[in-house]
């Protein structure tokens, strides 16, 4: 049961920040774009109704699909229609308790709070490099997607865990606010802000602006507050109320 | 015909650095994992005879090669047999004289000294993510080879403007020494290295060393000073030897 101690997924987590950092200035080399999110506009023959990034990111998760990726817990997908796993993933006890993984599936909010990041992080206008900015898209939003439900299936688990009485209580009377009250820990979550905004800033710290954007941490740290860190917690309250109930010795 | 600005083109090179980093940091995060890289042991079903890393490479270019990304220049695949692209990519004149851009393919050298890279950067021994170690590995072996495409192509048409009697002369000679010496700008590289070795310990500064495996400076630069420098400057020549002759006004 050691994926459920707590400091193990604080590490976890706060490891998968550095990986989100990296992506999101990584993408940031490249103009925002629209070209590439509108409709229609992918290049593809056919008359492809797509944009040109969801084109890319459902090809990108089919992909993915067939080496076994949406088996994982944490990693859940952006589209449905998705094909079988071609690969035998062999997965340790999570210690999870939930029957449909994608009853925690916020990929949705992602896409939506990741459009309106890109114009704070990328230079205006467009470069017509397309392709490599749906490419950057794809393993950013996956990074981001990974540390969010990561965050609220294990969090979840493990807060549960350290008190199944009061938990089980306010799940049985539907009880979200308190559920959310009872979650927060408020001095985490400012420590956690502090280190992404330390971490932006040093990972940028030698590069030659002449070169490469650099992204402000003002605007990562912003995305973790306002985004980042509330949706993790409304998927811990998604997980707590599809949490299956104790069976015998649980 | 701005593409062949030596400053922009050192640019260029500049930036792609930021990502081969960071791309490499990220893949360290797991073991590793030798049965990833085994023939046979990919986990996928009907006898499958390649590596798990193989597969994993080759069905991202398949999906990259719809999408048109190896009609870039210095994008150039590891895999033949790949579908042709199903999107229409407009790329302005890049000023490149060569016919067959495949002429200059160093993917596989890239993947050879890969794994050898590898033990040095990874923690020992296998922790069973064989699935995200192959996924990294294929955006750490595209950023490497990005950056070793792109100097060879366009660092080799721009050395040859400058001087095209005096590379014409040892192209017709077909004196790859003398090639080399011409091509050879040991201050330039010196610069590179000490630059590398600077953002590899300052985009660490601030991990967790308990919760991120860190990377040895060391390690990166020897990579570039004996592998990443000397494969791009064989590209210069391979790209020289196959530069098309002059036509009248070029």
């Amino acid at each position: 049961m050691t994926e459920l101690n707590l400091d193990r997924i604080a590490s976890r987590l706060e490891g998968l920040e550095e990986t989100i950092i990296h992506r999101l200035i990584d993408r940031a080399q490249w103009s925002v774009n629209d070209a590439a999110y509108t409709p229609g506009q992918s290049g593809f023959a056919g008359g492809e109704p797509r944009s040109l990034f969801e084109l890319r990111l459902y090809c990108h998760e089919k992909m993915d699909a067939t080496f076994g990726r949406f088996c994982v817990p944490e990693e859940r997908p952006f589209n449905t229609n998705l094909p079988a796993p071609q690969r035998a993933v062999n997965l340790p006890d999570t210690g999870l308790r939930i029957r449909k993984l994608d009853s925690v599936n916020l990929t949705q909010p992602v896409l939506d709070t990741y459009r309106l990041l890109l114009p704070l992080i990328c230079p205006a206008g467009d470069d017509g490099q397309y392709g490599s900015s749906a490419e950057h898209d794809v393993y950013a939003v996956q990074a981001i997607a990974r540390r969010i439900h990561y965050g609220a299936l294990y969090v979840a688990e493990s807060k549960y865990r350290a008190d199944a009485d009061g938990y089980s209580r306010l799940i049985r009377e539907n009880n979200r606010d308190a559920l959310m009250e009872k979650l927060t820990r408020k001095g985490v979550e400012d420590k956690i802000i502090v280190r992404v905004k330390e971490k932006v800033k040093n990972i940028q710290g030698k590069i030659n602006k002449s070169v490469r954007n650099a992204v402000n941490p003002e605007v990562i740290i912003t995305y973790y507050r306002n985004f980042i860190i509330p949706v993790t917690k409304q998927g811990q309250i998604l997980y707590l109320m599809n949490r299956e109930p104790e069976q015998g010795n649980d």
